[in-house]
């Protein structure tokens, strides 16, 4: 079953995407699905958040996706670690490379549905693989690689 | 020289990273170099633009470069057709995919530079390159392809 309690609530952070100390931030929420080992996040833009008439700008797209990656490597961090989400110290990870392809427009009147995944963690190299989309549609994909960091 | 005015105050939409009518957007400003054939941004994240402490957002560093292409490939296209830039019909384009390399974190307190060039046009696809620094330090460079569309 879906964890009720998105990760930015077990484990807060200042991040402008989707840290929920954050009250400027755009408050993304992924819910961690054990069944199939991904990161979930629905989203509802708001009206003014867009590229064009009527569809989402580009740019919050790649916003979503490196936040549902950026909450998923540390993660990915904890289970390989046997520890719970949220236990402290946060595991430290940097985003190193970030790739979107864009599918299909999102349309900005619809939620959002967001799946994100870790493809491999090899050393201190982890690639992840996100979706947005919106009922069948696949609208962008991307790829990100991050890299796990020592505690300070 | 560079021009004085952005190339948003030129053409104007409502795009929400850097159109100058979305009033609840970033309005990133980018100037266009004839000499170096290159679009200029200079700016200042706020104090809450942040991933950890004292660091810009990755999503947002994406979003500029995202803006930066989304101008840089209108105007090769008002360039290509030997119009000036904001001429009427506004050259449609789309980002098919956004490629970013992340070399050192930005500062929250300086204010970020960027350019952002086009490397080929051929047919329909626009590859464009963005880079964003600091002083001398690059801290992430992006390569974009966009979709030139036909008017409607």
């Amino acid at each position: 079953m879906i964890q009720p309690q998105a990760f930015q609530d077990i484990a807060p952070t200042h991040c402008y995407g989707c840290g929920s100390l954050n009250e400027h931030g755009h408050q993304f929420k992924s819910h961690w699905d054990p069944d199939t080992e991904k990161m979930i996040c629905r989203w509802q833009p708001k009206p003014y958040q867009k590229a064009g008439p009527d569809i989402v700008y580009g740019g919050l797209i790649a916003s979503l996706i490196d936040c549902q990656c950026g909450v998923m490597a540390p993660a990915a961090v904890y289970l390989q670690e046997g520890r719970p989400f949220g236990d402290a110290p946060y595991p430290l990870t940097v985003t190193a490379n970030l790739n979107i392809d864009y599918r299909a427009p999102l349309p900005l009147d619809v939620e959002a549905y967001s799946e994100c995944w870790l493809e491999s963690f090899e050393g201190r190299k982890l690639t992840l693989a996100c979706t947005v989309s919106h009922g069948d549609t696949l609208c962008a994909k991307g790829t990100a690689l991050y890299i796990k960091l020592d505690q300070p």
